[in-house]
């Protein structure tokens, strides 16, 4: 942490800002300019330290220099983390495919799908059982029953399954239901959820907020991981901007800034994250050349009949050709991975 | 809702949009253009029935008409919405000044800082028990004990209070002690809380997430609304910008807008909205000439000292300075009022 | 400027960096901590220097401690700036009414206009003769004829006018007709026309780009200012965010950053920052009660002919009214002024 | 256009916005709802229309169903324009690696890297004389020093170079020198360069604006095309967006998107999309993944030497590994294509 006094700061107010420093632990390293002093602080960087330093009379102001989490860091953890659901892993070499509806919408129609999908090459399966939805008066998922039926389908296809959780009181029934358990970006920073969700034994995927910065994104998964459960698999799925072509702008240079920062797994969401169904394979071949694990992606036998999602849901036939050009553009890259020497 | 159908999409595909919309019980409008055709759909939108009609063949894409809420709606309501929280009102012609600092930190300090408030003429008191924090690793509150705290002030000096909740399991025990239960910018479209405080009888603050829409906030506003609580009062917080010069920018059109879509009333706070202390004065200047019914302001003793947010607290004197300024403008804004007749 | 080393940089990274800091004339002051080398670096910092250093080994990030610009600071010059035009001043404690129509359409509407603008208190005039528009099919402006038509609008109301610069080429033109040169939004980084704008004697009015960064806007106006020219008047015009309601956000919160970090004066321009003449009124006001210089309104006689931007200009009645409550607001605030002696 | 009424605006409003819309040989249909009417108007759409409808008593809204663009649009030219330079073109099934530093610093170094650059596989040189730089004193470019040495590196490899036009004053200068004249991103709306650059005979590689939509960007193609020249390159290079931890936010999407609406080719500069140069290759392989017809790429010998981008500029050996594997890319990709019968 540097502070950086305003002109002209007198003694006393520097050597408040140093006892300061040293009351909470740090060590001092003062630097006397002709203009301006700066003085050095290291030691245990939060935002608390940051705002009191800010408040200090003749503080100009306080620049971190360490990133604000720990256990989700590449420096903490060197070695990459690779998570285990049943017989498959995310975060080695392996792009897994979670697809399905956006909601389970009835049991017989999401079986079949599920089947459809199995045989098209996915790896899990999706389906929101509880539906965060922005207006009251929409339809707000099949809630315990949908459980159930994804709970069916896990047993027919032998495909793991992905659901929504919303609320802080369910977290043990979706935990018995579900393979992993997915925190909406509406529900990013619902902090209390995220402390519930870290002493569940289950892997958890975190969507990104529209509008979280990638360090707020990776302390919410600090918050999971520090609460008990280390399992946790981030996902973009596009951020607010002033672009209406898109529903979101998908930031896929969240994947190799995700891969140098933390050792955690990351995949990436092109359905949400341009809310246009013809907009989906491109950007999940652009995800997959850009390093990701794995892409989650929305497919519906009839997307006009869906209940939500429709316009960027895959039909099947689509969903299809995507896995095949996923596999061929997996083998290209692999191939490749010998020209990368970097040279820094 | 207007369907624009893709250029030259054939007689089939209208058909077929046509007879959905009927079978929907929306009343159909066509107009044949040489190019293409338009077909104009009357009855109830939502965010499904558009996108199940976006996901229809040939249409190219589909145009809302309307607004999506209702209870909140100006249009459902001419009269604007005025609420009473014991002997005040909020949304007639006073100017709430809600002031405290942004956590209840200790039972000493705030009784203090709650009869300082209260002699410069703050109308009602904040302070939070349960602290919603980007770090796991920051002060989270003093929960029950900080709303005990709250109570007493409120005994002290009379003044209403104000606090945040956070969690759906706790919205009695908040409402115990609140006299208005704020919805932190995180949570606002925390649906199962929304939900929760439309069976409360305290109003809810609600304030408007960083990334979200004037519509998206006032779909907020309509859960609480349409679960049972129509006493909801807005707050205009800031939205995140590419400016990095305040923490947030300040929208303070959204005062006038909401103002004209909806009976509610709406407050602003300057201290979130721009995250330094020698803004707020100027930016709550500009809110009340704007013409908002109340601000929120954070105020600590000894602003370097906060558990949180000391760079966005003002020190009582200058917060004094702030009343006496924004009582004189109200009473110049009021003296213009004469002058208002609109010719639109 | 800081230089933050990356984590067990070795000794000769670190040399490499202070001997580069030393042979580019900065002063360098080393802390080395248990975990990280910081290397301060005192001296002239421009982009490329903190470029430079960003792109040495072993450096992970260099953080600028002063602001990149000179003659516009503050810092530079303590004394406000007053700019003279005609026998009106902006920078003082006046709020001046700049006001016309989008476009200088047409001699007689323009003269028509110009003499109710001059009687309901508006004490400059605007006009566009050459206009930058987004359609290459959109009106253009009426060019050397619309300069003529503004110059005989002063000779008749005596008010200053306002009008857009938007070709390097014809900067000599415009100077002999306008009083003030206005550099639109979009031109903010034209820094050709900066430059020659530089060298002209009449003051310039230096809209923000949509997507502008304060810093980088302050930056527009030392490029002028380094370039001759130290009469710059800024303007706050709204800035491009994910809300949809309005044209653009107007960053309210610019007026009293911008009176923080320079001595310029700037004004604020609610129509082109709203996009809706229902919201010129509040924001007017706002813009006033932040501390503002000035306002720049569009007013047309008969929106709903206006050539371009009708849905955002007064009627000439409204705009009546607006004059009014300006100038209560404004005596009203001047009343306060004794209240506030700041704590810092 | 869709003209939306206000709830209950009679008829004589309606009779007005009818009567305009014939008198601009606009083609009516109306639609006369329970609640509102809703009139649909066939025929020319300009910016200016749907500001004047806007204005209106009694319009709520003007919805526009048609794009604003011709000459650009898929709808007007069905079959992709590609655009031959010297022996290479731009828009087929090629991927165009256009290479070389952000600014021509000297004479020697350019030769020496434009020379790498060949044998590494780069099929264009990139290298601008003229720099627009935020700061007035940052390096602005060697000029017509520059234009030389670029024409010399051209004869010496034999590659087609790209270089920025910044002032309409010297187009034809640099269309003397340049093969492909290159509108830089903060320019974009400078209609007065786009204009003269419609005259000019060579190609224009029209970079999209920090902050501009898709629609703005494609309408700034659009002024170049009406004014004469067919040839525009549009090059994808960030938006900003609240992220601070890339320069700007690079928008994939934009690739799938203007092969959608427009005919024209599109690159990506993953460089400046990014601002590091670690993130050149991902994002790089993400732009090819997502099907551009080119890249173009920052490389310096000695990026911690370069007078500007160097922390985005990579060095000639990861250059190197980078054509490779964007060769191998995109062989997968074409031996994919078969698979791609879309079933929409």
């Amino acid at each position: 942490m540097i502070i950086v006094m305003e002109k002209n700061a007198g003694h006393e107010k520097i050597g408040q800002v140093t006892s300061k420093l040293e009351s909470k632990g740090f060590q001092v390293h003062l630097s006397e300019g002709v203009e301006r002093t700066i003085i050095g602080g290291i030691g245990q960087r939060t935002q608390e330290v940051i705002e009191l330093f800010e408040s200090l009379p003749g503080v100009e102001k306080v620049v971190p220099i360490l990133n604000p989490f720990k256990l989700a860091s590449r420096e903490f953890k060197q070695e990459t983390t690779t998570i285990q659901v049943d017989n498959q892993s995310i975060g080695d070499l392996n792009v897994q495919i979670i697809a399905g509806p956006c909601a389970v919408e009835g049991r017989d129609e999401y079986l079949e799908v599920a089947q459809m999908l199995k045989e098209a090459g996915a790896t899990m399966l999706r389906g929101g059982a509880f539906k965060p939805r922005t207006s009251p008066y929409s339809f707000q998922g099949l809630e315990r029953e949908g459980l159930e039926i994804l709970k069916e389908a896990k047993e027919i296809t032998g495909l793991p399954v992905v659901t929504e959780i919303v609320d802080p009181r369910i977290v043990d029934m979706i935990a018995d239901f579900a393979d992993i358990l997915q925190v909406g970006a509406r529900n990013m920073q619902n902090f209390f959820l995220l402390k519930e969700l870290g002493r569940v034994k289950k892997p958890v995927l975190l969507k990104r907020g529209p509008s979280a910065t990638i360090e707020e994104w990776i302390m919410a998964a600090e918050y999971i991981m520090s609460s008990g459960n280390k399992n946790v698999i981030l996902c973009e799925r596009g951020i607010r901007t002033f672009e209406k072509h898109t529903r979101n702008t998908l930031d896929i240079s969240a994947v190799p800034i995700i891969k140098q920062l933390t050792h955690l797994p990351i995949i990436v969401d092109p359905s949400h994250g341009t809310g246009k169904w013809e907009l989906v394979e491109p950007m999940t071949l652009a995800a997959v050349a850009a390093g990701c694990d794995g892409v989650m992606v929305e497919v519906h036998q009839n997307p006009s009949e869906a209940l939500s999602d429709g316009p960027q849901s895959l039909k099947p036939n689509n969903f299809n050709n995507l896995v095949k050009k996923v596999n061929n553009l997996r083998i290209a890259l692999q191939a490749s991975k010998g020209e990368s020497v970097v040279e820094v």
